[in-house]
Protein backbone atom coordinates (compact mmCIF):
# COMPACT_ATOMS: atom_id res chain seq x y z
CA UNK A 1 0.00 0.00 0.00
CA UNK A 2 1.17 3.40 -0.72
CA UNK A 3 0.80 4.49 2.62
CA UNK A 4 3.38 1.85 4.22
CA UNK A 5 5.40 2.40 1.08
CA UNK A 6 5.39 6.46 2.60
CA UNK A 7 5.67 5.16 5.84
CA UNK A 8 9.01 3.23 5.14
CA UNK A 9 10.54 5.91 3.25
CA UNK A 10 10.41 8.63 5.93
CA UNK A 11 11.70 5.79 8.16
CA UNK A 12 14.47 6.14 6.08
CA UNK A 13 14.72 9.55 5.74
CA UNK A 14 14.75 10.62 9.60
CA UNK A 15 17.57 7.91 9.38
CA UNK A 16 19.48 10.14 6.80
CA UNK A 17 18.49 13.36 9.42
CA UNK A 18 20.21 11.70 12.20
CA UNK A 19 23.81 11.23 10.26
CA UNK A 20 23.44 14.97 8.65
CA UNK A 21 23.23 15.52 13.02
CA UNK A 22 26.53 13.19 13.25
CA UNK A 23 28.26 15.13 10.61
CA UNK A 24 27.46 18.36 11.60
CA UNK A 25 29.01 16.83 15.59
CA UNK A 26 31.70 15.57 14.07
CA UNK A 27 33.08 18.40 12.31
CA UNK A 28 32.47 16.69 8.41
CA UNK A 29 33.48 18.95 5.64
CA UNK A 30 30.84 21.36 4.63
CA UNK A 31 30.21 20.73 1.82
CA UNK A 32 29.42 17.04 2.21
CA UNK A 33 27.03 18.60 4.77
CA UNK A 34 24.81 20.47 1.84
CA UNK A 35 25.06 17.53 -0.13
CA UNK A 36 23.30 15.15 2.10
CA UNK A 37 20.99 17.77 2.91
CA UNK A 38 20.06 18.02 -1.08
CA UNK A 39 19.78 14.40 -1.08
CA UNK A 40 18.00 14.35 1.29
CA UNK A 41 15.24 17.12 -0.24
CA UNK A 42 15.35 15.11 -3.17
CA UNK A 43 14.05 12.00 -0.99
CA UNK A 44 10.98 14.39 0.53
CA UNK A 45 9.91 14.96 -2.95
CA UNK A 46 9.90 11.64 -3.65
CA UNK A 47 7.39 11.08 -0.56
CA UNK A 48 5.51 14.48 -1.40
CA UNK A 49 4.56 13.11 -4.65
CA UNK A 50 3.70 10.06 -3.74
CA UNK A 51 1.35 11.52 -1.15
CA UNK A 52 0.09 13.96 -4.29
CA UNK A 53 -0.60 11.09 -6.25
CA UNK A 54 -2.72 9.08 -3.61
CA UNK A 55 -4.82 12.49 -3.03
CA UNK A 56 -5.53 12.37 -6.67
CA UNK A 57 -6.59 9.24 -7.05
CA UNK A 58 -8.94 9.44 -3.70
CA UNK A 59 -10.34 12.86 -1.60
CA UNK A 60 -10.00 14.34 -5.12
CA UNK A 61 -11.94 12.17 -7.59
CA UNK A 62 -14.49 12.06 -4.96
CA UNK A 63 -14.70 15.71 -4.26
CA UNK A 64 -14.95 16.10 -8.17
CA UNK A 65 -17.50 13.48 -8.75
CA UNK A 66 -19.72 14.65 -5.55
CA UNK A 67 -22.58 17.38 -5.44
CA UNK A 68 -20.64 19.53 -2.51
CA UNK A 69 -19.28 22.72 -5.34
CA UNK A 70 -17.89 24.49 -2.45
CA UNK A 71 -16.02 21.19 -1.36
CA UNK A 72 -14.78 20.81 -5.09
CA UNK A 73 -13.52 24.16 -5.16
CA UNK A 74 -11.79 23.62 -1.66
CA UNK A 75 -9.80 21.02 -2.63
CA UNK A 76 -9.11 21.68 -6.02
CA UNK A 77 -7.45 25.17 -4.55
CA UNK A 78 -5.65 22.83 -2.48
CA UNK A 79 -3.90 21.37 -4.98
CA UNK A 80 -3.11 24.79 -6.62
CA UNK A 81 -2.04 25.80 -3.18
CA UNK A 82 0.83 22.92 -2.88
CA UNK A 83 1.91 23.34 -6.10
CA UNK A 84 2.93 26.67 -5.68
CA UNK A 85 4.62 25.53 -2.70
CA UNK A 86 6.75 23.18 -3.91
CA UNK A 87 8.40 25.60 -6.05
CA UNK A 88 9.66 27.15 -3.13
CA UNK A 89 11.31 24.97 -1.22
CA UNK B 1 -10.07 36.08 -18.61
CA UNK B 2 -7.20 33.54 -17.34
CA UNK B 3 -5.53 32.94 -20.91
CA UNK B 4 -5.56 36.43 -21.39
CA UNK B 5 -3.90 37.59 -17.91
CA UNK B 6 -1.23 34.66 -18.27
CA UNK B 7 -0.27 35.97 -21.69
CA UNK B 8 0.30 39.57 -20.07
CA UNK B 9 2.22 38.62 -17.62
CA UNK B 10 4.42 36.26 -20.76
CA UNK B 11 4.82 39.62 -22.09
CA UNK B 12 6.07 41.11 -19.09
CA UNK B 13 7.97 38.82 -18.58
CA UNK B 14 9.65 38.76 -22.01
CA UNK B 15 10.82 42.31 -21.20
CA UNK B 16 12.47 40.88 -17.79
CA UNK B 17 14.52 38.76 -19.86
CA UNK B 18 15.25 41.28 -22.53
CA UNK B 19 16.47 43.58 -19.26
CA UNK B 20 18.40 40.65 -17.93
CA UNK B 21 20.30 40.26 -21.51
CA UNK B 22 20.78 43.80 -21.58
CA UNK B 23 22.38 44.38 -18.02
CA UNK B 24 24.89 40.93 -18.94
CA UNK B 25 25.97 42.92 -22.02
CA UNK B 26 26.37 45.98 -20.02
CA UNK B 27 28.64 44.52 -17.89
CA UNK B 28 26.10 44.75 -14.50
CA UNK B 29 26.96 43.66 -11.36
CA UNK B 30 27.07 39.45 -10.92
CA UNK B 31 24.93 39.76 -8.07
CA UNK B 32 22.39 41.73 -9.53
CA UNK B 33 22.09 39.80 -12.60
CA UNK B 34 20.99 36.84 -10.54
CA UNK B 35 18.94 38.78 -8.54
CA UNK B 36 16.73 39.57 -11.78
CA UNK B 37 17.24 35.78 -12.46
CA UNK B 38 15.30 35.06 -9.80
CA UNK B 39 12.83 37.39 -9.78
CA UNK B 40 11.87 36.24 -13.32
CA UNK B 41 11.59 32.69 -12.00
CA UNK B 42 9.39 33.73 -9.20
CA UNK B 43 7.09 35.58 -11.87
CA UNK B 44 7.20 32.55 -13.93
CA UNK B 45 6.32 30.11 -11.21
CA UNK B 46 3.27 32.96 -10.74
CA UNK B 47 2.34 31.99 -14.27
CA UNK B 48 2.85 28.11 -13.77
CA UNK B 49 0.65 28.19 -10.55
CA UNK B 50 -2.68 30.20 -12.70
CA UNK B 51 -2.15 27.66 -15.97
CA UNK B 52 -2.01 25.17 -13.41
CA UNK B 53 -5.68 26.47 -11.84
CA UNK B 54 -7.49 26.75 -15.28
CA UNK B 55 -6.38 23.40 -15.80
CA UNK B 56 -7.81 21.93 -12.75
CA UNK B 57 -11.42 23.80 -13.31
CA UNK B 58 -11.62 22.56 -16.95
CA UNK B 59 -9.46 19.25 -18.07
CA UNK B 60 -9.28 17.76 -14.97
CA UNK B 61 -12.95 18.36 -13.77
CA UNK B 62 -14.10 17.13 -17.64
CA UNK B 63 -11.30 14.11 -17.30
CA UNK B 64 -12.17 12.76 -13.52
CA UNK B 65 -16.64 13.07 -14.15
CA UNK B 66 -15.94 11.50 -17.80
CA UNK B 67 -16.70 7.33 -18.20
CA UNK B 68 -12.68 7.38 -19.90
CA UNK B 69 -10.81 5.47 -17.11
CA UNK B 70 -8.03 5.86 -19.09
CA UNK B 71 -8.26 9.44 -20.20
CA UNK B 72 -8.71 10.11 -16.56
CA UNK B 73 -5.53 8.38 -15.46
CA UNK B 74 -3.56 10.01 -17.81
CA UNK B 75 -4.83 13.53 -16.49
CA UNK B 76 -4.03 12.88 -12.91
CA UNK B 77 -0.48 11.16 -13.71
CA UNK B 78 0.04 14.78 -15.62
CA UNK B 79 -0.70 16.91 -12.68
CA UNK B 80 1.53 14.26 -10.16
CA UNK B 81 4.40 14.85 -12.87
CA UNK B 82 4.36 18.50 -13.29
CA UNK B 83 4.18 18.48 -9.35
CA UNK B 84 7.45 16.68 -9.21
CA UNK B 85 9.12 18.75 -11.72
CA UNK B 86 7.78 22.05 -9.99
CA UNK B 87 10.60 20.66 -7.41
CA UNK B 88 13.07 20.72 -9.88
CA UNK B 89 13.13 23.76 -11.27
CA UNK C 1 33.64 34.63 -23.16
CA UNK C 2 31.09 34.25 -20.54
CA UNK C 3 29.41 36.93 -20.69
CA UNK C 4 28.99 36.72 -24.47
CA UNK C 5 27.82 32.67 -23.86
CA UNK C 6 24.72 34.24 -20.91
CA UNK C 7 23.71 36.53 -23.42
CA UNK C 8 23.08 34.15 -25.95
CA UNK C 9 21.12 31.74 -23.76
CA UNK C 10 19.15 34.71 -22.46
CA UNK C 11 18.29 35.84 -25.94
CA UNK C 12 16.98 31.93 -26.83
CA UNK C 13 15.40 32.10 -23.08
CA UNK C 14 13.41 35.24 -25.04
CA UNK C 15 12.65 33.50 -28.22
CA UNK C 16 11.00 30.84 -25.39
CA UNK C 17 8.92 33.01 -23.57
CA UNK C 18 7.49 34.35 -26.53
CA UNK C 19 7.09 31.06 -27.56
CA UNK C 20 5.05 30.09 -24.46
CA UNK C 21 2.83 33.22 -25.17
CA UNK C 22 1.50 32.07 -28.50
CA UNK C 23 0.86 28.35 -26.59
CA UNK C 24 -1.58 30.50 -24.20
CA UNK C 25 -3.28 32.73 -27.16
CA UNK C 26 -3.53 29.70 -29.16
CA UNK C 27 -5.35 27.81 -26.53
CA UNK C 28 -2.50 25.25 -26.09
CA UNK C 29 -2.65 22.18 -24.08
CA UNK C 30 -2.37 23.81 -20.11
CA UNK C 31 0.11 20.76 -19.15
CA UNK C 32 2.45 21.75 -22.77
CA UNK C 33 2.53 25.06 -21.01
CA UNK C 34 3.59 23.98 -17.87
CA UNK C 35 6.35 21.78 -19.55
CA UNK C 36 7.37 24.90 -21.25
CA UNK C 37 7.29 27.23 -18.63
CA UNK C 38 9.30 24.65 -16.28
CA UNK C 39 11.91 24.46 -19.33
CA UNK C 40 12.63 28.00 -19.15
CA UNK C 41 13.18 27.83 -15.40
CA UNK C 42 15.82 25.27 -15.92
CA UNK C 43 17.22 26.90 -18.90
CA UNK C 44 17.46 30.47 -16.58
CA UNK C 45 18.84 28.30 -13.76
CA UNK C 46 21.95 27.38 -16.27
CA UNK C 47 22.15 30.81 -16.77
CA UNK C 48 21.67 31.75 -13.09
CA UNK C 49 25.05 29.67 -11.97
CA UNK C 50 27.07 30.73 -15.04
CA UNK C 51 26.62 34.14 -13.80
CA UNK C 52 27.81 32.87 -10.05
CA UNK C 53 30.47 31.29 -11.51
CA UNK C 54 31.99 33.91 -13.16
CA UNK C 55 31.42 36.21 -9.81
CA UNK C 56 33.20 33.93 -8.00
CA UNK C 57 36.02 33.84 -9.96
CA UNK C 58 36.18 37.45 -10.26
CA UNK C 59 34.85 39.43 -7.41
CA UNK C 60 35.30 37.03 -4.78
CA UNK C 61 38.26 36.20 -5.22
CA UNK C 62 39.12 39.92 -5.17
CA UNK C 63 37.27 40.56 -2.05
CA UNK C 64 38.75 37.94 -0.34
CA UNK C 65 41.75 38.61 -0.99
CA UNK C 66 41.49 41.94 -0.23
CA UNK C 67 42.17 44.23 2.94
CA UNK C 68 38.94 45.69 3.20
CA UNK C 69 36.84 43.18 5.74
CA UNK C 70 33.51 44.72 5.25
CA UNK C 71 33.30 44.83 1.62
CA UNK C 72 34.48 41.06 1.73
CA UNK C 73 31.70 40.05 4.60
CA UNK C 74 29.55 41.70 2.02
CA UNK C 75 30.34 39.81 -1.21
CA UNK C 76 30.28 36.75 1.26
CA UNK C 77 26.94 37.58 2.62
CA UNK C 78 25.66 37.98 -0.66
CA UNK C 79 27.00 34.67 -2.09
CA UNK C 80 24.47 33.11 1.01
CA UNK C 81 21.52 35.02 -0.02
CA UNK C 82 21.27 34.75 -4.03
CA UNK C 83 22.28 30.62 -2.60
CA UNK C 84 18.91 30.96 -0.15
CA UNK C 85 17.30 32.54 -2.59
CA UNK C 86 17.74 29.99 -5.34
CA UNK C 87 16.12 27.26 -3.29
CA UNK C 88 12.94 29.31 -3.09
CA UNK C 89 12.50 30.21 -6.92
CA UNK D 1 28.73 27.92 17.42
CA UNK D 2 27.48 27.87 14.25
CA UNK D 3 27.72 23.82 14.16
CA UNK D 4 26.25 23.63 17.54
CA UNK D 5 22.87 25.86 16.37
CA UNK D 6 22.73 23.75 13.09
CA UNK D 7 22.58 20.21 14.91
CA UNK D 8 19.58 21.55 17.44
CA UNK D 9 17.75 22.69 14.19
CA UNK D 10 18.64 19.18 12.88
CA UNK D 11 17.60 17.70 15.87
CA UNK D 12 14.25 19.46 15.57
CA UNK D 13 14.19 18.22 12.05
CA UNK D 14 14.52 14.89 12.91
CA UNK D 15 11.23 14.90 15.33
CA UNK D 16 9.02 16.43 12.51
CA UNK D 17 10.04 13.42 9.97
CA UNK D 18 8.99 11.17 12.82
CA UNK D 19 5.92 13.27 13.43
CA UNK D 20 5.50 13.06 9.55
CA UNK D 21 5.74 9.17 9.46
CA UNK D 22 2.66 9.30 12.50
CA UNK D 23 0.76 11.17 10.43
CA UNK D 24 0.89 9.14 7.44
CA UNK D 25 0.64 6.09 9.49
CA UNK D 26 -2.80 7.42 11.60
CA UNK D 27 -4.19 8.25 7.86
CA UNK D 28 -3.89 12.24 8.66
CA UNK D 29 -5.30 13.97 5.47
CA UNK D 30 -3.03 14.17 2.34
CA UNK D 31 -2.78 17.56 1.93
CA UNK D 32 -1.50 18.38 5.60
CA UNK D 33 0.87 15.95 4.64
CA UNK D 34 2.23 17.33 2.00
CA UNK D 35 2.16 20.81 3.84
CA UNK D 36 4.69 19.06 6.83
CA UNK D 37 6.99 17.77 4.52
CA UNK D 38 7.31 21.45 2.32
CA UNK D 39 7.85 23.30 5.98
CA UNK D 40 10.22 20.50 6.59
CA UNK D 41 12.30 21.17 3.43
CA UNK D 42 12.13 25.13 4.59
CA UNK D 43 13.66 24.07 7.77
CA UNK D 44 16.50 21.66 5.92
CA UNK D 45 17.06 25.01 3.61
CA UNK D 46 17.60 27.16 6.40
CA UNK D 47 20.01 24.59 7.83
CA UNK D 48 21.76 24.15 4.21
CA UNK D 49 22.32 27.96 3.97
CA UNK D 50 23.68 28.14 7.70
CA UNK D 51 26.22 25.32 6.53
CA UNK D 52 26.98 27.62 3.73
CA UNK D 53 27.78 30.75 5.38
CA UNK D 54 30.17 28.68 7.86
CA UNK D 55 31.81 26.89 4.77
CA UNK D 56 32.23 30.33 3.23
CA UNK D 57 33.80 32.29 6.36
CA UNK D 58 36.25 29.31 6.90
CA UNK D 59 37.02 27.25 3.83
CA UNK D 60 36.45 29.28 0.96
CA UNK D 61 38.75 31.98 2.33
CA UNK D 62 41.24 30.06 3.42
CA UNK D 63 41.86 28.34 -0.08
CA UNK D 64 40.84 31.90 -1.97
CA UNK D 65 43.93 33.16 -0.15
CA UNK D 66 46.15 30.41 -0.29
CA UNK D 67 48.36 29.86 -2.63
CA UNK D 68 47.00 26.41 -4.03
CA UNK D 69 45.47 27.12 -7.55
CA UNK D 70 44.10 23.72 -8.13
CA UNK D 71 42.59 23.86 -4.67
CA UNK D 72 40.80 26.97 -4.91
CA UNK D 73 39.59 26.07 -8.06
CA UNK D 74 38.24 23.26 -6.57
CA UNK D 75 36.75 25.49 -3.82
CA UNK D 76 34.96 27.51 -5.56
CA UNK D 77 33.61 24.85 -8.55
CA UNK D 78 32.02 22.90 -5.46
CA UNK D 79 29.97 26.54 -4.22
CA UNK D 80 28.95 26.72 -8.16
CA UNK D 81 28.04 22.56 -8.10
CA UNK D 82 25.47 22.80 -4.88
CA UNK D 83 24.36 26.09 -5.79
CA UNK D 84 23.01 24.96 -9.15
CA UNK D 85 22.34 21.94 -6.57
CA UNK D 86 19.86 23.97 -4.93
CA UNK D 87 17.99 25.25 -7.87
CA UNK D 88 17.00 21.49 -8.40
CA UNK D 89 15.42 20.27 -4.98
Amino acid sequence: MNREHAGKRLKTIEGHVRGIQRMVEDGAYCIDVIRQIQATQAALNKVSQMVLEEHMHSCVITAVRGEDAEERERVLAEIAEVYQAAMKV
